[in-house]
Order: structure tokens, then C-alpha cells, then sequence
């Protein structure tokens, strides 16, 4: 075997054996591949795809790279990726609702880079929080606790780590056999048996269109029969942020208002659904109507803001924000950004969005920047919404004056109204499952 | 400009801009921009093409990516360039042919790689002769003598140097655009202002078919257009050896020997072919008719030894070899491969051929190999001959008793034999000029 052949048929258009992609996976793991000829193969990939079989056998043979966790957590071990958006604390609502009616949820997540946010950087507002946690005191939370969020051992799929790097900076982002095997590899090493995938579509989302979204959603759940895991995977959109916060203590504090039953709207939305999927994934549900009704259930009751407080206190964090977010923290300057024209809020460039809070810092430019938890923004109107002059569209929390001047131009820039009345935005598209696609009537 | 915005633009299939084209260029020149990146680009462009004008600018931007040789001697320099053959010594035939009817041959070559010789390996089977000549030395020798073969400066053409390299690892070789622009780059730099090219076709070749084979010529011929210089190719088959000699000194041998009048056959035809149509690209001659009778008197009359005579000692090099071939490098060891079975000679395996002659010694497995100017073997027999039982097909010039079994085993895995009588080889199949293709009949 050489990685020359291996080049050559793949340029010719020919589906590689697994003794191939076996063999480049490796040499990505250990390095002992030059970076060039994998970048080469990358774009022979991305131009000529993979089908079915070889996107199961990369994904496997990425998994197998490194160390494969096998969770002990007393249940079936539950996880849930989105593949990205602005405002989107889906995970801080679900995993304690999941965790709530029984289900053993482990959720290893990354940093923020870019225009949307990172679970961990938004955890890493509650003081004392810790994110990053041995295989065995991790196992443990989700056993007792039921759920966990930490970040990923760099033990796992280490194949995937070299080809995300170099994917990044080889315009190879956007190949679905790449996409599959880089989300679901990390996830099969970190031992999860059921998978929920939160597949974004739209402007900015990894894939442009619906259909493209609902052929990435079908490769991933295909991808679950060889693998010997459930995989579910939701079409949702992402026209918007789904949530009204934008910054990492702001989200938390979303999460915190939607369990305190204080806090409706899209967010909650989508996060119970997706919720449902989890639970009926990991079979601790049987049917929709019925994981639904038990999240409906431990959020009226408390019991999953009772999660949220236990999974934060047992990693170390300050639990009482559950009870007081004013012990989040919190940005010195509040400053309101005012329509300057009426009409109706017809489109959202979420993108800017999510820029216009990486600029107030927080988000990350480079790997190694600072982020400050505290700033951020609060949407007040979302598309559909009629908005007269003067009207509060979003209220920043801003470091400086100077900087919430400079982001107030921005999210005035990211928004457009129209004098016609124009539609809500959908915010969910499509189920895919192993039987086959559900349209999603809202 | 940046280099994911040119990969994402060839990805997408789109025409590169001169000025993103320049860039990268640029970027592999001074190697500012790294390997993976590059190769990334090289797979997207062999996949995704370029067009012609994207091919012109490619060629002229690695032309000027290091020094533009602007060369004094006396006449239009011609140049020729064949895309590879095993047992291939037309240069050695035709420059001192050219040169004698008054051309101004100007040759930069390569070293031999794989399984085809290089001219320079072979010059230097002649005791003494010297092939890195300065730039002035080089244009002296071609403006007094009229032909000179020398090695390529490291100063012309680096960003090809940087291609070359990345493309042989990563399975991109086979690329139109760049093949054209890695030849003829160099050539421009070199300051060739007519250039000669002999592309092979059939199997072993760069292009395997003659459809890709004459697409490839006339995407050179094009190029002369944009640059200002007169391109004429040749396409010619490769079914077998040209020459009936392969190793580097046998191959000076059989150009000496075609040079003294004392061997006929394909190489001399070819080489004759080609010479003529250097006079025509030069100017020297008016019609293929003149020009070819002009090259048959100098070789009649010995004007065209004589020429290489006076190259050879221009180098340095002992010019007594051109009447005394015995003094070129000997092998102790000489050994007939007989045939095993009777029947007609069908098929020839040229690259199999390449590769026994590279394993006795006469090329290099890797760059900083050294090899044996003395060892090859002559070919007895040519595709179409009938054969008998016993009969010597090849006689093989060994360093060894093991090295000639080895190799005799090889040679017969290389050739192959019917029962019903063969066609003989196709020696030349078009002729590609700015006005068209003309279909060479024999």
C-alpha cells in the first residue's frame, strides 16, 4: 500500500477499499504522512466524494485512530451535535431536561471559533466551572448526575484532528463524506450509542440549501447502521439566532430563564424536540408524544433546572446562578439599539451577528485570544416582527461605550425591514431517520 | 489576495484571474506559501482544468517566477522537447544536424528519473565532458558551434522547480495545463524563441490515448500565441524503443552511429522529422522538403558528426568517441537473451524495458543514485519481426553474470509474441502547428 495509489485512485474517480482509507487514516494519525499529499487527497475527495461505504469506512477508521471510550454510565450513552449557529444554547436546555426523565446524557464539546459560540466557553462564564475532566470522574457525573458537558480528550480520533486542520485551510470545509466522518468520529470514540444531529441549513450554514442540509442528515443517520449506533438527525433553520441571548453568560442565562419556566420561544422549541429525539434514541422513550410530555413534565416540575444545578456543581461550579443569574457576569455597559425606521424585521444576517459579538470579544479570532464572558447581546425582535421608529431591536452588554457604539452600526447592518409584513422564520424543516425523511409541519 | 479564495474559486471550477494565478505562482517560487496548500490547489486544478488563457498566464507567470535568459548566438534559438521515451536519443541526432544546416540549437536538459535516460546522463558517458556550463560559455558554444546541451539553471523557472516536485507526490502529473506550463515555462525562460516538441502517445506516456495526447500538443502549440514564440509539436508512438540501443553510453553509440552513416532505422527517421521542423520553426528553412534535404546532406556528408565533434569538445568532453566508439564506457559482461518460443513480436512493454535497464544500473531509483554509463542492452528484434526459437532478441551490456540473468528475465517479461503475423509500430501520427493538425502517413 502506498499513499500514491491511493491519490491516483481517488483522482480517477474510483471508491477507495478500506485497506486504503484505512491505511491514509493512519498516516494522518501518526503524522507519518507528509501534510501535503493529504491535503492532495482532501481535494480529491471533496471533488470526486465518497460514497456510502467508504464514508462509513472513513468515519470508522477515523473513530479507531485513538483511544474508543466504552462510557460505563449505567444507560445507554446519549449525545447531540449541531453542526453550528448563532445563539444556539440547545445543549445548556436539553442535556439537564434529557438528564431529568432518565436519560445518561455525554456531551464532549469544542471551543468556540468564528462567528458562533462554544458550549464550553459558554459553561466556562459560571465560576469555578471546570470543563476539562478525567475519563473516569466524567463517567461518573453522567452516572449519578445523568449528564455532563466536557471538552474532548485529545486521545480521541486524533486522525480527525490532523484533517480538520488541514481541511480548514485547503477550501476542503465543505465535503459531506469529510463532514460526516470528522462530527461522527469523535463521537463513536467518545462511546456514545445514540446520536441526535442538529443539521443547520441556510445562509452561513455549512450547507446552503435543504437539500443539500437533508443529504448531509441522510449520510450521517446512514452511517449509523454500520457503525451499530442509532443516529437521528434534525433539518432545522438557522435564518436567525435561535435564541434571543448572544454571548456566553447571556446564553447561559437563557438556558437557565427557559428551565426556571420563566423564558419561551424558539429556543425552547427546538431544544425539547430535539430533547425528544435524544430520549426516544437512547430508548428511554417509546414514542414522540411521550418524551415530550415527560420534558414538558421535569421542566414544569423543576426537575431539569435541578439537573442543570447538580451537573454545575458537580464540575466545580458556582450552582446558585441557577437560583440568581445576577451572579453571572456581567457587562459594564447596557445600551439599547433603536430602529431608526419602521417596518418589518424581513431578514437577519445571523453571520454578522455572531461576528458583531466575536468583535465585542465574545468570541475568538485566533485559537489562543482571551474571550470575556460577559458581553454579548439581547435580541428583542425577531423576523416577522413589526418595528416602529425608536423601538428597542436589541439591547447590547458591551465593554465599553466604544464598543457598543461601534456594534450597535453592526447589528444595524445585519438586519433588514421591508413595509410589506414578511413571515416568521422556519425553524424546522425535516426529521431524518433510519425509515426515511419526516417533513416537519409547524 | 489569499490562497484559500484561489482554492475555493478552482474548486468551484471557476477560471483563476491572471493576477490570482500570478499569485500563487509567486508563493511557490519563494515558497511562501506552504506545500499543502499548494498541492491542495495542484489536485483542484487537475481535476477542475484550466483553460487556455488560464494555461497561457500559468506558463508565463512560472516562466517569470525566476531569470529570463535573453541569449546571443547569432540566430533564432531553437529549442526541442520530447515528453519522454525509453531508448529516445533524437537530441543527440538532431542538434548536430540542425546545427550543421545552420540552426541555433540552444538545449537545456534533465537528468534522467524512472525509467526513461536523461540526455545530460548520457552526454556525461563521454569521457570528460562537462554539462553545467555558465550562461556565457553555453551562448558562446551556440553561437560559434550552433548547438550545445547543458543543464538547466537553478535560476529559471523556480516556481516550477516547487510544482514539479509537489505534483510527482501527490498523483497531479497528468494535468494538461500543467504539463504544458511546467515544459514550457522553462523553454521561455531559457529563451527558446522556436521550440520543437515531441509528444509521445500510447501506453507508458504522460497521455495514454492519441485524442489526449494531441490535445496536449495543440494546448502548447496555443501557448506560443500568447508568448510570442513559434510552437510546432509532433506527436509519435512509444509501442517501443525508438533507438534499438538503451543505456546512456549505447544510446551516444547509436547517435554517433546514425551520425556516420552506419545505422538506419526509427530513430534516424524521426530524429530527421523532428530536425526538419526545427529549421522551419527557426526560419532556417522555407519547407519541410528543403529542410529535410538539407539535414539528409549534412548527415551524407559527415557535416553532421563533424558538429557534434566540435560540441563534445566545446564541453570538454573527448570528441574522438565519434570516430572511435570504443572509447565510450564498456560493460565486462555480454549476454544474448535468446527466444524461448517462435511466433511474430507483438507487443513490447517500454516502461518494463525502462525499468531493466534502470535495475542493471543505467538510471536512478532516486535522485542522488549514481549510475553505470556502460550497462543496457541492445534490442535485435523491433515489434512485427518474425522470430524463431533461439533467436537473439536482445543483447544485454551487464556489469554482472547476475545482473544479465536478472535482467534477461526481465526483458522476456517485457516482450510478447503471436502466432500471427504483427503490424509494424506507428512511428508518427500528427503534426500540430498554429494552422492545424496534420495527420501523419508513413
Amino acid at each position: 500500500m502506498d499513499i500514491l495509489s491511493v491519490l491516483e485512485n481517488k483522482k480517477r474517480g474510483k471508491a477507495l477499499s478500506a485497506e486504503e482509507i484505512g491505511f491514509f487514516v493512519r498516516g494522518a494519525a501518526d503524522h507519518s504522512l507528509p501534510d501535503y499529499q493529504l491535503a492532495a487527497l482532501l481535494m480529491a475527495i471533496r471533488l470526486n466524494g465518497m460514497d456510502a461505504r467508504e464514508t462509513a469506512d472513513l468515519t470508522m477508521a477515523m473513530a479507531y485512530s485513538g483511544d474508543m471510550l466504552i462510557p460505563d454510565v449505567g444507560g445507554v450513552p446519549v449525545d447531540k451535535h449541531s453542526t453550528g449557529g448563532v445563539g444556539d444554547t440547545t445543549t445548556l436546555v436539553l442535556a439537564p431536561l434529557v438528564a431529568a426523565c432518565g436519560g445518561k446524557v455525554l456531551k464532549m464539546s469544542g471551543r468556540g471559533l468564528g462567528h458562533t459560540g462554544g458550549t464550553l466557553d459558554k459553561l466556562e462564564s459560571i465560576p469555578g466551572m471546570r470543563i476539562a475532566l478525567s475519563e473516569k470522574e466524567f463517567q461518573d457525573i453522567v452516572r449519578t448526575v445523568g449528564c455532563a458537558v466536557v471538552s474532548q480528550s485529545a486521545q480521541l480520533a486524533p486522525a480527525d484532528k490532523t484533517l480538520y486542520s488541514l481541511r480548514d485551510v485547503t477550501a476542503t470545509v465543505d465535503s459531506i463524506p469529510l463532514i460526516v466522518s470528522s462530527i461522527l468520529s469523535k463521537k463513536f470514540a467518545a462511546g456514545a450509542k445514540a446520536i441526535v444531529l442538529d443539521v443547520k441549513t441556510g445562509s452561513g450554514a455549512l450547507m446552503p440549501t435543504l437539500e443539500a442540509s437533508i443529504e448531509l442528515a441522510q449520510a450521517m443517520v446512514a452511517i449509523g447502521d454500520h457503525a451499530g449506533r442509532r443516529i437521528v438527525a434534525v433539518v432545522s433553520g438557522m435564518e436567525e439566532p435561535l435564541g434571543s441571548h448572544v454571548g456566553n453568560a447571556l446564553e447561559v442565562k437563557e438556558a437557565i430563564d427557559i428551565l426556571a419556566g420563566r423564558a419561551q420561544g424558539p429556543l425552547k422549541k427546538v431544544s425539547l424536540f430535539l430533547g425528544a429525539q435524544m430520549l426516544l434514541a437512547s430508548g428511554v422513550a417509546d414514542t414522540e408524544e411521550e418524551a415530550l410530555d415527560r420534558l414538558n413534565r421535569a421542566l414544569d416540575s423543576g426537575a431539569g433546572l435541578q439537573k442543570l444545578k447538580e451537573m454545575i456543581a458537580a464540575q466545580g461550579g458556582d450552582s446558585r446562578v441557577c437560583d440568581d443569574v445576577n451572579l453571572l457576569p456581567k457587562a459594564p455597559v447596557l445600551y439599547p439599539v433603536r430602529a431608526r425606521e419602521g417596518g418589518f424585521l424581513a431578514h437577519v444576517n445571523g453571520t454578522a451577528l455572531g461576528l458583531a459579538a466575536q468583535r465585542m470579544g465574545a468570541g475568538r479570532v485566533r485559537k489562543e485570544d482571551a474571550i470575556d464572558p460577559a458581553v454579548g447581546f439581547v435580541m428583542e425582535k425577531r423576523i416577522g416582527d413589526e418595528v416602529k421608529p425608536g423601538d428597542v431591536l436589541c439591547t447590547l452588554h458591551a465593554a465599553s461605550a466604544e464598543s457598543a457604539k461601534e456594534t450597535e452600526e453592526r447589528v444595524l447592518g445585519a438586519l433588514a425591514f421591508t413595509k410589506e409584513p414578511a413571515p416568521k422564520a422556519r425553524l424546522l424543516y425535516a426529521l431524518i431517520t433510519p425509515q426515511g425523511v419526516r417533513n416537519l409541519h409547524e
